[in-house]
């Protein structure tokens, strides 16, 4: 049995605790009169322990401004609207706010659920989707008035239990994927009309789905399995071969570790063929062929990782590391599938963001209060940005592709 | 022997004749103070024939204003700032306009070449280059200012001659890959120092090499070979291996037909382990496996396909095709390899631009002075736009990609 310290399960009770702790460092006030500029080069840095955010760009890697009173940032993520000019921001509280990254202001914000995890936004970028623990289920959200449109309840009849959601992810066609934790499960939504979604049901796929992603181009999604050794795939190409599990027994027997921290299947997983997943108890990436779905091999790395995510030119894979090595990250070579460098940028690396064309690499050290900045051709550290104690870096990149 | 009636490499003397025939037609005057907009779901539409260009923008299907006094665009092409607020337009008379969307005026403008084909600009965003067919060569530009940084010159010293240049591409680390067309030869610049570019050359490839893609990763940069039989390959994380030939003879002896207009090789051209080309003189779309590089098959088409292009979402390409049958367009399924719809939504179908998630295609119509709004799920017409004799669609998401 794994051994669980499910830290993503749990009330975020300590983070709320811990809210306020950390000074604010000084950033640009917001401007009256926001300059005219573009958006392509726009993001922000959830900084988890103030419910604030900072909206940065990563053509001259500075910070524009901050935008407080967003609730609970503990466990944050953010998409963007298609036109770049606003991200959706899901806190833990249940809150959902939609900043203007230009005036650095909360266009709007509503309370929708008591525990989310984060969201997604359909392909044309109309329907925003909430993915809530508590009270489970999906909302569908108009993206510009943040209306409720519909909810899409993961209650049980029979046992009256409301599956956690989780692994969230867009799909062409304005639908959505994402995996029911409790009831071991994936669905499938239509929100061709956002107002009455149709969602397909695939039961029975394993125990403890803890996380999903979907494909650059939209075929696959990929669920990671808490309770059972392995993942699941549904080809959404082949919609009628159902889901299947893949990397099955990778762990070979062995004991897990203890979790400290769950990885996360989010970000870039595929390239050359090959697709790269965190293991879960195990100091090892998984290396998957895109054709077979079979295990190519296992990369040795420091420590279990969290996140395990592809540059943009598809030549690394950039890993970092649960406690007790969160102090680390590791670069992976696809085309010889071993780590050619170990580097210790800073205490509590917990997520990092490429520039869109993958020419530099944005990391949060949540407990050095920054973020570093780092070249990824020469892997030299380029500049760094204060920050409270940040997590989640998010880039409006993203609003322009499939599956983040 | 090919019967060449190679538009593309001739003076655009007809296209001067013909500039200003066609009358303008009203789009909304330049806002006074632009209003506060993201930029990404920004794009421009070129208009050939009155050397002016339509910023629209994809989210509700709009035309925002037009940009006038852009000189020869009878084949033009541009890149875009990696804030997404600029566009840098190629004009046939080798004109390059810096474009700023958001208050649709020319921030910038400099003759930099007597007869230019297009351009591209640096995974960093902070080199412009274009290549030219006459004089010949590459020059490498600040995007800010665009001042003159240097000149890498294809003239050879023994014959005098100075190639024309085809098929720039970018690639990562700064670097940009293009083809010669009389020498033969691919070159790759590495230009860290932009001032003092480094060129690495690859002699011998085969013969007219006439347009040349880079792969969304960075991995590949492929050239079509007009003079031979097939397609020249460099596989950028293994360049010691050079320059080799796939889909050799992919025109089985069978005598090709006569080419009225050059097809193009840019664009999406890889999904799901299967590259995709319009071939030469034959109605036919070639489908290589991205592992081998060998044919698959051959997709056949209504015409000499021009543009063979992927959907973001991978599952569909589109092909346009040259005169007589620029009024089709077809669309080939990705799993089944098959042609699964013709229209024939106009007439004179010279390019079209997707949305960068894959939901809308932008068809220009130049015969017919309209563009063309698709809903890419439904094949169902959405919209349409008037333009003046329409050629190149470019969206601003470009910015974000490796290799467009």
């Amino acid at each position: 049995m794994r051994q669980l310290r499910l830290s993503f399960l749990m009330p975020p009770l300590a983070a709320m605790l811990l809210a306020g702790c950390a000074a604010q460092k000084p950033v640009p006030a917001p401007a009256v009169a926001p300059a005219l500029r573009g958006t392509g080069d726009l993001g922000l840095i959830i900084e988890r322990a103030t419910g604030s955010v900072q909206v940065v760009e990563h053509s001259g890697d500075t910070a524009l401004g901050r935008v407080e009173g967003l609730g609970d940032l503990s466990h944050a993520a953010a998409v963007f609207s298609r036109d770049g000019r606003y991200a959706y921001i899901f806190g833990r509280d249940g809150g959902m706010s939609k900043v203007d990254l230009l005036t650095r202001t909360i266009a709007k914000r509503v309370i929708q659920a008591g525990n989310s995890i984060g969201g997604a936004i359909s392909t044309d970028g109309r329907i925003v989707a909430a993915q809530n623990y508590q009270p489970g289920g999906v909302k569908l959200f108009d993206a510009d008035t943040l209306e409720l449109l519909s909810e899409v309840s993961t209650r049980d009849e029979a046992t009256g239990i409301a599956s956690k959601v989780v692994g969230l992810a867009d799909l062409p066609g304005n639908r959505f994927a994402f995996s029911l934790f409790e009831a071991g499960a994936i669905w499938v939504i239509d929100a061709a009309d956002p107002r009455a979604p149709k969602v397909t049901k695939y039961p029975n796929i394993g125990k403890q789905p803890y996380d999903g992603l979907g494909s650059m181009n939209g075929r696959y999604y990929i669920a990671g399995l808490y309770g059972e050794d392995g993942l699941v795939l549904l080809d959404l190409w082949k919609p009628e071969q159902g889901v299947r599990r893949i990397l099955n027994g990778y762990g070979r027997g062995a004991e897990p570790l203890p979790v400290y921290k769950m990885p996360h299947l989010r970000g870039w997983a595929v390239s050359d063929g090959r697709a790269f997943f965190p293991a879960i108890g195990h100091n090892a990436v998984l290396v998957a062929d895109t054709q077979t779905w079979k295990e190519v091999t296992q990369v040795p790395v420091a420590g279990q990782p969290v996140f395990a995510m592809i540059s943009p030119d598809g030549r690394r894979v950039w890993v970092n590391f649960a406690f007790p090595n969160n102090d680390t990250v590791q670069v992976i070579d696809v085309p010889t599938l071993s780590v050619v460098q170990t580097m210790k940028p800073c205490k509590g690396v917990l997520h990092f963001e490429f520039a869109p064309r993958g020419e530099e690499v944005w990391l949060s050290c949540r407990d050095e209060n920054r973020v570093e900045v780092y070249d990824t051709q020469t892997l030299v550290r380029k500049t760094t940005l204060p920050a409270d104690s940040p997590s989640g870096i998010f880039f409006t990149w993203r609003a322009a592709r499939i599956g983040l």
